[in-house]
């Protein structure tokens, strides 16, 4: 029996407001174990940006750490980032939520100019150059713009469409992305983005006013096409 | 056009060792998303028994709320315990994690003897009495064993089955549902028991040692039975 393909996924704590987008990264893991991989939980080992009240989107006076808040999501079967290199994992898979733009990078609070944690940077490059592929969704494309800014290396991403109701103002996120070094398209709500150069999938997921079902939808196409392009990597 | 069915979804934190699984409660509104009815995200407005750092197991020395750490799995969505009625709701889900058994009960400290929130309580023995149906997955049936014990009404109710594997102990739990009034029966890990005499439907889901792949199909049939029976009731 071969072994299961082995693909990451990169938490950020546990709650949309400051931490992983709680229902995106549930159904990421779902998708995958539906479709015979192995998953292994990741976060850095920091402190969160913010902790925010998810009732009333108040600034709470407390700290809390990326890793341990991304344990409960994992139910305690998580890694400190700093203990996984590239070579264990096939590939890679970025839930969305505020916590990728707090805690992974400051993307919330810069932009383009923001900056990434390094761990992460380290380990988006090293997956890139060594062919493996990433997908990545919902804001989670700002921490893939932010870790090859500057490289070269130039992933098309998308975070959704202007042509339908969103929460987020799309034009302006993709235009940051673009300022970044990125390239960017507009899918539609459910709809993937394919960088065959790269070997990045990206969806908007909760970038639009997508249902929790649509957001399974579209997490499911994105975790079909990641795994179906991490076993042609993996047998090229 | 009909309105849809409101079923409520009853959470107690956000965190197997001290709130709601994550995942029950994300599969769940996905479950009842995808079957078309409306979801209303409830919890109750009271401290957690405890706050465990789900990386080493360990407690932590602080304090978090229930209904705002709730708020997490909700997107925000979510009302106070106490601001609902029965009259509001066709039908309720109850995922489990320790938060049923800490929060909503205090079932991991006390077993049968326990308390149970005088508001979940009347919330789920005025459903009852309505005719209205209820689904509890993991522990969550202990909530329904404490909030009939000494009603005369005696919930059937399952845990899972002494015949797969589980992390917990089966035989005990069960034999603590039955102290408390229930009547038990052991179910395969991803089946589901109905209680036709009082419209309530259980199933194990982490009770057993299932994949979260599992646990969803457990879940998708559970809420397809509790939609049925809810449906019935609200035609009859």
């Amino acid at each position: 029996m071969n072994n299961p393909l082995k693909i990451g996924v990169l938490l950020a704590g546990n709650g949309v407001y400051d931490g992983s987008e709680t229902h995106e990264a549930v159904l990421t893991l779902l998708a995958l174990d539906r479709l015979g991989v192995q998953t292994v939980c990741l976060a850095p080992d920091v402190p969160q940006t913010h902790v925010i009240n998810h009732l009333t989107g108040q600034e709470m006076p407390e700290t809390r750490n990326v890793l341990v808040e991304s344990a409960r999501i994992a139910r305690g079967n998580i890694k400190p980032l700093s203990l996984v290199v590239a070579n264990e994992l096939d590939g890679l898979a970025i839930p969305g939520g505020f916590g990728a733009a707090k805690n992974l990078t400051t993307w919330a609070l810069a932009g383009p100019e923001g900056q990434i944690e390094p761990a992460v940077r380290d380990l988006l490059q090293a997956l890139v150059r060594a062919g493996k592929p990433i997908a990545a969704v919902c804001i989670a494309p700002a921490v893939l713009a932010l870790a090859f800014r500057g490289t070269g290396i130039q992933p098309k991403l998308t975070v959704g469409t202007t042509a339908a109701p969103s929460p987020y103002d799309i034009a302006a996120t993709s235009a940051a992305l673009e300022q970044a070094g990125a390239q960017t398209r507009q899918v539609g709500p459910t709809e993937v983005l394919v960088d065959d150069v790269n070997n990045i999938i990206s969806s908007p997921c909760y970038m639009m006013e997508n249902s929790i079902s649509q957001v399974f939808e579209a997490i499911e196409k994105t975790m079909s096409k990641l795994v179906e392009m991490v076993s042609l990597a993996k047998s090229s």
